[in-house]
Parts: structure tokens; sequence; C-alpha cells
């Protein structure tokens, strides 16, 4: 698997063994992670700390020209407000562990101009399939559908 | 001036007044204030912490139902990244101070059936314009264009 998919998957499980959602993220930069991190709904009550959110918020505040230059690995497709949070910041690339459990903004990303790759990997299909079969309302939660 | 956006102008004072950039927001269940917030780049080096942000942050995990009869205030037309959480969480009605000053995803949230009111309200138009006035680089960092 691709290192930086990797790191992203790490991050999920890392959630996962703390109770929460297991979706993970990484924003690399030139080949450097600036930022790595997971969905905090349990773990701090947050309604807005998806993953990708979290490595953005991790990263810290960059200019302009880093976030075009930085790429963001999440292992699960972006929903509309981590879509979002790209396309303010003009993220150029987005690379997806898979979409196969939930489809986010992908359409909405390369209509702006954001190459999106979806990997489907097997890993992170399955952390998913097995998350949402164990705890269905916690996932609709997320995706404000519970 | 409506009572719930006079609430999202004070919020936007209030961060003023702390060194940051001058947006509020609050969002709105039956009549009842649920969370209020504002932008946090500033106070706490946030990348994510936009008005809008903050107040679904303060209002806490909330189940979608709450989401879909609630309305957000916002003194300013909300970015990517607010109208992509406002898109998630089935937000029905957002209330907006004005647009002169930045106009964000208006159109996005009422092609997928948010009803979108700009009330061009004087006093949001002007706290905006001084602020930009005084901070291009800080503003500009806010909307990912610096």
């Amino acid at each position: 698997m691709d290192t930086f998919m990797q790191t992203a998957l790490e991050e999920a499980r890392k959630s996962l063994a703390e109770g929460g959602i297991p979706i993970g993220a990484a924003i690399v930069h030139r080949g450097r992670i600036i930022g790595r991190g997971h969905n905090r709904r349990v773990q701090q009550g947050s309604a807005i700390l998806h993953a990708e959110m979290d490595a953005l918020e991790n990263a810290g505040r960059q200019p302009a020209s880093v976030y075009r230059e930085s790429v963001l690995y999440t292992t699960l497709s972006p929903c509309a407000m981590c879509s979002g949070a790209i396309l303010l910041y003009g993220i150029g690339r987005v690379v997806i562990g898979e979409h196969r459990t939930f489809q986010g903004e992908e359409e909405l990303l390369r209509a702006r101009g954001v190459a999106v790759e979806v990997l489907q990997d097997r890993d992170c299909i399955q952390l998913m399939r097995a998350f949402i079969t164990a705890r269905p309302q916690l996932w609709n939660e997320d995706i404000g559908r519970a």
C-alpha cells in the first residue's frame, strides 16, 4: 500500500482503538506529512472533526501555496464538509482509500479541478464495513443521517 | 435587526475584540440558540474554526432531525467548507448578514435545496470592510488566498 495511505489507515485504526469512528487522513506537502488525524466524534464529542478536518487542523495555519501543493490522503471518500474544506484551501489532489461503503462529493471535487484518485483498498473497505455493521447509528450520525 | 443576526454580530465583534477575524454565527432550533461562535483562526491558530464551524462545534453532537429544523445565522456568506458542513447536516435554511465583501457558495446551497436569505446588513458590511482594509493578508489567509 502507498506509504501515506498507510499513515491514514494507522490513524483510522487508532481511532477504532479509542472507541471512535475508524477514518483517518494525512496531508502531504512535497513528500512530507504536515498533518495527520482521525475522526474525533466520539473521543471529543465533536461534530466537525472528521478525519480530514482533524488532519487540516493538526497541520496548523499554512499559506495558500502550501495547500495548493499538498495531497490529502483519506481512508474514505470525503463528505460535503471535508470536500468543502479541500475546495476552500485549493488542495489540488485527493487520494481516497475507498468509496464502496460511502461516496462523498467526488464529483463536485472533480468539477472544480481537483485530481481525485480512488484506491478501493481492501483494508480500508473491510475496516469501514465492519464498523458500519457494528455501529450503524453512530455511523449515520457522522454523515448527518441519524 | 433580526435578534439572531444580532447574536451572530455580537460574536463577530467579540472576535474582533480578541484580535481575531470579525465573523460570527448562531444556530437556532425552533427559536432557541443551540450553538453560537466566531472565527478562531487567530485566537486558537485554527485552520478550520470559521464562525459557522465554531457554532456547529459548540452546538455539540445533535441528531439529524435537529439539524434539519435548524436555521444558521452568519454575518458573512459561507465559504466552501462551511457550506459543505451545512449540506452534510442538512441544515434547511441559512440567513446571511451580507455578501458584498465576500460571496461564498450560495449557489451550491440553493442548488441543493437550502433556503438562503441575504440581509445585506449595513453593520455586517461595515465591520468586514474595515477589517479587510486593516488586515488584508490575514483575511486572504482565512479564505485560502494567501
